[in-house]
């Protein structure tokens, strides 16, 4: 078994830049962390690279020793992990993104440009858990990839499709499948989402933490939706929202 | 105006342990910043001890100048903020609890147990939007005046009353009152939240990120309530669920 020791190996360094955007798009790769979710990239049949052991954890993590196995020291382990203490496994595994893998048959979330990845990892979880077929990432949403929204998704991100693309494009192909697409905006043009009756498909947008959904795309939409608001608060958070709003309008 | 400008100075010392819980227990103070939140407090009469003010912030803060005001230094400044990048105002406020806020007219949130700061906050925040009277917060979750609480918050706990308390008493003395205590578990003996149909006052309790509810306050409740789940998620973010559930019950 492969055994790395130095944070100047230069596959290390190939691999700590995986902790950026530009390195995951470069190498289409990125890193996960954590037994849990190394146990549901396994179980999902997530295309792996390799699977990174501390050394002092070979005992505990014996099972998931194969060919793709490299033994690290805690100084490597410590330079790859994005956590505050890291459980000592880790894993590399491709990116494989494919529009196809989304067949339109149960509805899709969308998010335009959320910033914080808590929040678009707790999306995907709650997409997951609401029955939802997928979720598309817009330009200018923080990227499925960032370690910080793979640890909010908890593995929900092998369960459904999660594809980056263009929500100016999809919402416009959406339409003309006829599967309505829902905005969500604060405005007066918006109506309360306890007044409309959804399909059994439709797709739902939700936006930008300050800034909601960008206007352009709220004038492509099929409708725009808002939560009332009865109390004094300004407004919810998008994950808050957005999982609202899945739960009550998908059943 | 006073002026502080060294860290070593006494008061900013004293300041600086209401960062911590257990200073903050004992000074019965805390710290808020940046200029939405000081707007929000004295917006909502908040009891005030002093705003702070950076030096190089007195222009565009003026407005906040007052007897209470004291100028800091950029490094008192730092010592005192939470936050990445502070903005140059802060305030310290004053702790007023009671118990006695809580009117029971409306429905009230309860927390068990609930570790993370920024799901406390997001859940405040949400009992705000749904209308509720107050939230409970129950031993052993994080406290409301973590700073990292409070800005998930974002000022909610300005418009409706957060106490901490003990929710087994609560429980009782509810239940007494004949206002429905519902639960939320995973287990058996849960009901769908879909399946019951609320009154207008009820409470409701939401448990820890990885244990949720306590299985002694499980027992003690008028029924347990479930948000049923479709995909192939374990489990909802606490914040997530809570909300849905606040908005589903309360309309």
């Amino acid at each position: 078994m492969e055994k790395i020791e130095s944070i100047q190996n230069k596959q290390v360094k190939e691999w700590k830049k995986l902790l950026t955007r530009k390195g995951r798009k470069k190498q289409q790769q990125y890193i996960i962390e954590g037994a849990h979710l190394v146990e549901e990239a396994l179980k999902a049949n997530a295309s792996l690279s390799h699977i990174l052991i501390r050394e002092d954890k070979v005992a505990e993590y014996d099972h998931y020793i194969s060919k793709e196995t490299v033994l690290i020291s805690t100084e490597v382990a410590d330079e790859l992990s994005d956590a505050v203490t890291n459980q000592g496994i880790l894993a590399i595994l491709n990116i494989n993104e494919s529009e196809e893998s989304l067949t339109l048959k149960k509805p899709l979330l969308m998010l335009d440009e959320v910033q914080d990845p808590g929040n678009v990892g707790t999306l995907i979880r709650s997409a997951d858990a609401a029955g939802f077929e997928g979720v598309i990432i817009g330009k200018g949403s923080v990227d499925l990839y960032n370690p910080k929204t793979i640890r909010s998704a908890q593995g929900s991100h092998f369960h459904l499709p999660v594809i980056h693309a263009d929500l100016y494009d999809w919402t416009e192909k959406l339409k003309q499948k006829q599967i309505p697409v829902y905005g969500t905006a604060l405005d007066d043009r918006a109506v309360s989402y306890q007044m409309i009756k959804t399909p059994k498909n439709f797709a739902l947008i939700v936006g930008n933490e300050g800034n909601g959904v960008h206007p352009d795309l709220l004038k492509m939409t099929t409708k725009n939706l808002y939560i009332p608001i009865k109390g004094e608060a300004e407004s919810l958070n998008v994950a808050v929202a957005g999982s609202i709003l899945m739960f009550a309008l998908y059943r």
